[in-house]
């Protein structure tokens, strides 16, 4: 007898060996603490750019929403309850835009890309959420000199580099921009018929994550690199690590350290029309 | 102005780069000999299991072919094209089946789960093609005391073991069984509407493999042990491990080791309905 | 013309390029702040075991003082100046001792052997200090279920597991045993001479460290497991594995959870006669 | 009762578990083949650099013979007996000198620094050899576009790349020059008397390896280039890095890519004096 797909249940592939466990689905038995889980560094910096570049890199139905300013966010994550304590860091590029579909609209943060060290929240972002996950080797952010210094590359190939440095004490609790979330496009092409596509549709992260608590907060000069790469050193990356790199730095827009505690599953994800 | 997606090329998340480099999709300008490219060494061995187990890990269409044979293949790859040269090793876990639709009919190989240690073919391989792909620290083969000797693990645990001894050479062209070809179930889960299901689609691997050419066979003796796990010390793969831990190995069938050159890309995928 | 070495200059090979950076000797123009730097998360446990099998793996000169208890010691660091802020994991195994020599007597816990995963620290470890240290591969110990979880393995051999559970917060300023520091073998083989000697030194850091600052200690039960392995798995650790793994638990003395920052830099160590 | 060293037998730190096995001193049972271990692709390139820079690299009792032309080696190994199978890469990176010493005498290869991916050899070959070994991360050799590419870095930082393009066949069986063999300086700074010295001897590999074969043997074009550092991004390796990018490239000499098979444990390894 083959099995069946249980009610109410997460899968991915494989499917065959039941229901699959993740951030979104864990196991019976083992409780979690959002408000304790993960531990999160952060270090961010941000620039004003082109804005005429940086619409090529947005798809239909999305605009810019006010100024053409790419932030560029390292996340170190330790005690990440669903990898029993592990951690792993991720990367994330975005830029504010407007929404409209037939039915929603929304503004917040485009999430162009992200790259992360570890391939299994690749694999449960891409299929369960439509992160736009790649992968890099990301070094642990290292506090040198008075600064905060974050890289990543691919097989030896060193493409970001981004420094939060003149590090300054600043309030934890600022007021967040108004912001419905954070938005991102869920793709998938069609087996055999290349070309083609199975699956496209706008997903968002609504903006609220109660149990996130920011214990601390820095403000700094932050500068953000990326390395131009030919096809023969990034062979799967290039074509998105050079579009980054052609985008002009017109000003530098301030960088973050932040060292935070708890955050939501992501199980609030939902698709827009 | 936001961007169009090319027609006739394949796109991966993120899209907003343009297509997707990958091994279906090589850059312009960029030549391929598929006679020449990967160089293989395939490790495999194989055991009778009991066809009640094993069939509770088919999905709905498929049924058991012959006898309840599993089969486990470690492919370390070098000289990959689509990587400008460099390698990675992929796991693969099979069995025979025959799948009957409501128009396609086929027999042959069912790929319930593969392991490799790269996350770039993980995410080409799912999206294009559904191939089951999951991540794994994989050792490259090596060879002591007349033996092949196999093993991955996650994060530092061990969960399979694959040797392959007392080692005889063999005819390379050896008579492969008839077979249809290599199937395997392709599946995305639905963003925010949790347990449903977006994709879920039956795709085959067509048998022939022209440009693969084998240079060296050998047979010899093989054992498989998977280790069963804690979810705490493999939090995402402890359902899979664990279920083919649980299949008895009623009789051991055989190892092999494979040399070969050349290989396709897979271009030939289809989906069977 | 070819160099000479400057006087009062650390060199380790290869020495044809300068002075060596290290712990010992930062570049000039780098100021260190050695109450900060590094930050350490300890994780220890001991056992009480059986003494005539510990006598055995001590020295000329040395005898149990005291208890045979054998602690195995993970310190996972970060912020380390000499690294520019990068960081790394050491495993210390020890019981405690009395060295007599010509001239000196120590009383204090003998390092029978480190294990590192990174080479750096290696090298410079055991060329100026002594430090009996070999690689492994070692996770970040991870927060699970109230148990602080850490695990060391080689090339996928998981051969030690230390875990400390049932954690409650104890005085971090408890009184330290009295100790004339840590007691080590500096060896090194004569070239060409095999099995003669070229360097056979006790080295000894004494106990004092008082840039060291503990933030926070928990006390809870302690557990360590070493993993008998064959040659062929661990084929230049096995012997020191195996010796460790023969040691019975006559009973289990506990496991400690310490935070602490800043410390000296081993410019003390001296070699004992 | 302490231990005794056995008569005969090579130790490395730590001593006390038994004699050491490594690669001149496998383990009873064991029995090796050195016309077949190890497997060994060997990519070099070669560059007439300035004379009075290179010297200035060289210890004391060195001279310069002929050239000043320095090769950089890549080795990837695999199929290492002492590691049961196991593999990894070393770079050397040389020149022809003369040493005169008191009594000794001696022309052939100065081997001024070597690079390993793996801790185990670079401890075994720094304590017995004299093997100037530091870590680096290397890339297994990738073949593309009819060039031998290699690289190597530290914590993401890519420090060297070597390429050899334009290759043609070449007869394998070439007369090498004459050469007495290998020499280097095997060094350990004092313990305590910071500055000083306690091991600082010229050892030499004998150039005769009888049971090395050249399995084929490719010519090109070679190029080298070594990327300066800051310290904070190669804390430990910057001046010997940074030493190297300044030897001017005055005139490539060329460069091949070797595939061979056996060779020698170098327990004729001896001292010059």
């Amino acid at each position: 007898m083959s099995y069946r797909f249980e009610a109410g249940r997460i899968y991915r592939m494989p499917t065959h060996f039941g229901p699959a466990p993740g951030p979104r689905q864990m196991p019976d038995g083992v409780t979690r603490d959002p408000k304790r889980s993960p531990r999160r560094l952060s270090v961010a910096a941000s620039f004003l750019t082109d804005p005429v570049l940086l619409e090529q890199h947005l798809p239909d139905g999305f605009t810019l929403a006010g100024e053409p300013v790419v932030t560029v966010e390292f996340h170190h994550m330790t005690d990440i309850d669903w990898l029993a304590g592990r951690g792993y860091t991720m990367i994330w590029v975005s830029w504010p835009v407007t929404f409209r579909g037939q039915r929603d609209r929304a503004t917040g943060k485009f999430l162009a890309v992200v790259w992360e060290n570890l391939a299994d929240p690749i694999i449960t972002g891409r299929d369960e959420i439509g992160h736009p996950k790649l992968y890099a080797e990301i070094a642990e952010p290292r506090r040198w000199n008075g600064a905060q210094i974050c890289t990543a590359g691919w097989m030896g190939f060193r493409f970001l580099e981004l420094e939060v440095s003149q590090l300054q004490d600043a309030d934890p609790h600022r007021q967040a921009t108004a912001s419905d979330g954070t938005l991102m496009l869920k793709y998938t092409p069609r087996t055999g018929a290349w070309g083609e596509t199975e699956v496209c549709q706008v997903t968002l992260t609504p903006a609220a994550d109660p149990d996130n608590h920011i214990e601390q907060r820095q403000t700094g000069v932050g500068t953000v690199r990326f390395h131009k790469a030919g096809w023969s050193e990034l062979p799967t990356l290039h074509h998105v690590v050079n579009a980054l790199a052609a985008l002009p730095v017109v000003e530098a827009r301030g960088g973050t350290v932040t060292l935070s505690r708890g955050g939501k599953s992501y199980r609030d994800q939902r698709v827009l029309t």
